[in-house]
């Protein structure tokens, strides 16, 4: 798990975490902003939008800390390695580059934000159709799971298909988890990518940007993490 | 066909159909439930999901059972290589995997399924635009031999391809066969994708859901078969 | 250009053209016909089913004929080898294959087809939406030097990339060209492609079917082996 | 960055360019127009046209110039690797192939823009949602960032991945782009794909045509030029 120095993890994990946020919240601000060319472009596009992002962001990362991205990933991994010593740096690195994703997201559809008069937080961070804790985190938990036993069996961070097409299989088992397991929830799958972004939008000043739901907050972090561990006990099981 | 241990064959296409149901259940509930943040998305979506669930669940299964996850691919082989004897274990374990992902379906989607008012069946098992068995077990039939073809000619499931993009060019394959071939019935074109499925759909209480429409539940497992037959026939034939 | 013999480009092209059509004419009738599941997905839909027609039915006859499939793509490898010996054979079989594919058509959504109520010319042969003969022409010529360049430069049916992921690049061109130069003509780019299934249109007995438009049916075949002429000829100007 | 002679550069950046424009400029033609069979088939259908537009054009160009077909990637290359003698060959090959690209797309959609009566620079060049210079400019060196900071980590254009799967690999980053960044500008990204083609407009006799907005030309080209410097320089940074 851990080749990598860690500078380079740090640097790694925040320029991708960054790239992440910044194309993945990119593509739900182009489909709900009404001044945007994308906007109504509808599911197909969120869903490719972010498997492309994560396309993006692990070719930037892959070479520096092996394109984590996300703490339930860091967590699966450190289960399935026994190695946890790097876990602490890996997350705070993904969280901070979150941030640093979201604000840029801000940056790019700063007109559009300026201009802004619908609730925005489905542009930073995951909300449930039907709200209920307990239903919300399974849905969570499972998704989380398929993404990193899909992971795990598909050779990544381990060395192997780092580079060559492992990351395009990741990416499109990214889609294919949207398509399939976000109807629900959103998909959140990783806490990085909904706390970082969620702290973002109570703090930056949208006209009417609506609450930041902080009561939900804990579900896409505690479902992730839990879908983590639960894969890579999974793993090591079966494999 | 059989380098795998009986104990390995069982573990990986039962978790492998497992997952490829939990995902192309899942694309069908995110599409046609109504508070899904998929609702409406199309047949594009729908024809991806499942593609991508081939994707994910190919992976899952190939180093352990060399990710049949389908009795109509399961028999191909077996014409194609003579060797029948692991065919029933196969596909046993295939139905036992697709019972479990329906039933992960209806978890993932459990506020969905509760709050429900129409017809569920779609979600689980395939059904035909107009109903006549004749021509619904025709098309079955030739979508599962292009399916069949496909993987025969591509290499896969013989040593070669199950790592690096085989598994990838399969998906896309999948998805055509869906694109192409799957108007008048929904292609089913795998025995425990539809079978399995109906089941858990009789079984589960999920109101307002609706008939099992047992007396189609025969096409679906029947023109599979035989285009799997059919496809290993043709194949040795030729190639 | 002809490493195969003659009964094996036979039967490789004529296989691999019959589920060229078969799946590109399947998806035109999943889109157009009211009793199917795919009715009204789209232009996205429609080039996205042909570019993966294409992908299975390469991988079904590279090892055969090398997946030409398409008289313009003959034309243009022979000029670019000055081998033109096997190019009648080829031509041939592709035409037979296209025959038989949109007969598979027919069978695979006969149902649908019985009945029918609108005119179907557009599930088997293109049509243009300004009809100058001239204009259609210009249209044909530029998408297939696309396509004929794209393979040539691509380094398929040379030897090289006939496994591995040169088809599939080989599907996503023909996407690429669907959604870039389709709007005019409904790019036929392949002359057994238009020709074949419109014999079949003009043959088969479906209700209320509408004309077979023969006056137009030589731009799409005139064009498309002009354009792999300039293709070929300009590849071996400049590469 | 120049293992290719100059005569290799022109050729390949000018027919390179002058496909991607045709395609890219295509799949808004084909979406725009009215008389087109790709009429309102959305932004996926436009960010999917324009990564298969780099797809191909990529494949084409790759053996002669390194298929970097757009000055901000020169640059960025340029600042990467110190050599900045082949830049002005290379940007004004570029420019030179979108110019004829541009031309292109009208003859093959020329039935079309004889009938035509709305606005037409949409299908030429980029142009904003909400007009401010500044936002505008932002939005544009953002996108070129992830473009070129992609490209260079994915190693290409360094005499590794310009075949196999990197190409691939690059246009799909293309898709991502546009479907997450391209709201609010239109994503030129690329100064010769926005300045060629604006010169194009400009000069064609296409009745009702609009104007060609030259007051916001400077944006699709600064910006994009600002973002590769950036990109470079981070990248030299960082890695």
């Amino acid at each position: 798990m851990s080749a990598f120095s860690n500078g380079d993890i740090f640097v790694g994990e925040t320029l991708g975490t960054a790239a992440l946020i910044l194309l993945g919240g990119g593509v739900c601000a182009a489909v709900t902003l009404k001044k945007s060319k994308a906007f109504n472009a509808g599911w197909l596009a969120i869903t490719f939008g972010w498997g492309f992002a994560v396309l993006i962001a692990a070719y930037m990362s892959a070479p520096k800390s092996g394109a984590h991205l996300n703490p339930a990933v860091t967590i699966a991994l450190a289960v399935e390695s026994g190695d946890w010593s790097k876990v602490p740096l890996y997350i705070g690195s993904q969280l901070f580059g979150a941030i640093i994703g979201a604000t840029l997201v801000w940056v790019t559809y700063l007109g559009q934000f300026q201009a802004n008069e619908d609730p925005t937080l489905g542009i930073f961070s995951t909300g449930p159709e039907i709200r209920n804790p307990i239903q919300n985190l399974l849905t969570e938990i499972i998704g989380t799971m398929v993404l990193c036993l899909g992971i795990l069996t598909q050779g990544l961070n381990k060395g192997l298909g780092l580079s060559g097409t492992g990351i395009l299989i990741v990416a499109l088992t990214v889609v294919g988890i949207g398509l399939s397991l976000g109807g629900p929830t959103g998909y959140a799958i990783n806490p990085a990518r909904d706390l970082g972004p969620r702290i973002v939008h109570s703090l930056l000043p949208i006209p009417n940007k609506g609450g930041s739901d902080w009561s939900y907050a804990w579900i896409p972090v505690a479902g992730p993490l839990i879908g983590g561990l639960l894969a890579g006990g999974l793993y090591n099981l079966v494999f």
